[in-house]
């Protein structure tokens, strides 16, 4: 396995959920971190214009932007709306010049219990997004959640799914493999293999044990039980070298720390335990 | 799909965990639930041969005994001490008469990161097991818990790998399962199917949005989001038309409240949504 170094880091700015884009731009130089992830309502903060300047003047990569997808709703109406926010997305994407567009694909509308139903949704709205997302050259990352989020969040939930998501969908889709949302899952290796060629990032944290919220108390690399380095090694033996992103939902604890003890610990533990 | 009586009601006893064993079983026979399954501690603490004699005179079914299994540990002398228990755990059911005994299976031991070798150490813990239970002819159900339980319950996470392990390990052994812990499952309808022949329990229960808890926020029949009519569909196509239990983990809600309130709801809901 490849040595691993921040030259490979990209800085998903939720982790630091304390600190607005221009702050994350801003720690990323300081810190000789060369890439990031920005999620959109950091982008429209500072503003897509503003913020596509200073990325770009700082030198930085853009691994992905954070987040299409939600594609599940009630109603047709709904689901249109959902589809031209979407189209947004894919617009903001390129002007930050981003690798590609993660999409959490949204979970079962209000009021239904037909999970079947709201995976053709996905399916569908995933479709209708890729024609313009093909025209725009913009890749879009379908990234399976865990299964923990499947009501309300996302009801892909394996590589499983998302695999066969791009084998139907064609060109332009690919995966976004979360070691905090896949790691459980006995068919990773299998799954990771069949990704060959479509693996559009990955993103690490760890598993906390015991884990006290399902959504905001993701744990530092090392401090849980994901075995990151047999995870990378899938990854790359699939053919991904590309950025690495650190993503660390942690409202009690990395969120509440001063931004630049939480982004020199993520270097820290970048280098040493992924 | 058969119409639901509660001819097929088990009340597992974790739902109403303000109740002692003998309040349970008295409960059950107030409100014409035929059956029960009821946890160790509270077997423990009435005494079984007492327990046994109770639920005897009482006409009532036990659909299982909650719960063997927790197979994985640091070190061999954890491993035989939980192996231990677990015979222990089958002279139990014998004991009370249970159709079965429920399988937890364990998660990744104090210290490891190795998924692979827990798993390896859960099938070998079953297969040692099962010399004990098949002597004493009282089935082994295991039962898959969902992923976020990966870490610190069971590594055993969807009914594909239960189904494995059943494939593997022969007679004696078959499957639990949980409304709860499934019913994300992209193969749900597959691996229901395979399992014909093996199903040795159903329990139910709701996915609350938002779930507040990963363990304790389980939801009453009815409130949450997963389709238990098509699920006992496929449960009965398998074959199985056996108790269904309900089992709710409910800290702050169902727990809370009078056990004779709960037992009321649980057959109002069981024959009118389940």
């Amino acid at each position: 396995m490849s040595e691993l170094t921040k030259a490979r880091l990209s800085l998903n700015t939720a982790t630091v959920n304390q600190w607005s884009l221009k702050e994350c731009i801003e720690g990323c130089a300081r810190h000789g971190v060369p890439a990031l992830d920005p999620w959109r309502d950091k982008l429209h903060e500072l503003g897509v214009d503003t913020a596509a300047k200073m990325i770009s003047n700082n030198g930085l990569e853009v691994s992905a932007l954070c987040r299409g997808g939600m594609f599940t709703a009630p109603d047709e109406k709904g689901r249109q709306v959902a589809l031209d926010d979407n189209r947004g997305a894919v617009d903001e994407a390129v002007a930050i010049g981003a690798n590609c567009l993660v999409l959490v694909v949204g979970g079962i509308p209000d009021g239904s219990k037909d999970i079947g139903n709201a995976r053709n949704q996905v399916r569908d709205g995933i479709g209708k997004l890729l024609d313009h997302a093909r025209a725009c050259k913009m890749p879009l990352a379908i990234e399976p959640l865990h299964p923990m989020f499947t009501a309300d969040r996302a009801c892909v939930n394996t590589l499983a799914q998302a695999n066969d998501l791009c084998d139907e969908l064609g060109d332009g889709v690919g995966v976004a493999v979360d070691a905090y949302h896949v790691w459980w899952d006995p068919n990773l290796a299998t799954e990771i293999a069949r990704a060959k060629g479509r693996i559009l990032g990955f993103h690490v944290c760890d598993w906390l044990v015991p884990t006290t919220d399902l959504l905001l108390d993701r744990g530092m690399m090392g401090d849980g039980v994901i075995d990151l380095p047999a995870m990378r090694q899938m990854v790359e033996d699939a053919g991904y070298l590309g950025l690495i992103e650190v993503e660390i939902f942690s409202a009690e604890n990395w969120w509440k720390r001063d931004g630049d003890e939480v982004l020199s610990t993520v270097v820290e533990r970048f280098e040493n335990v992924v």
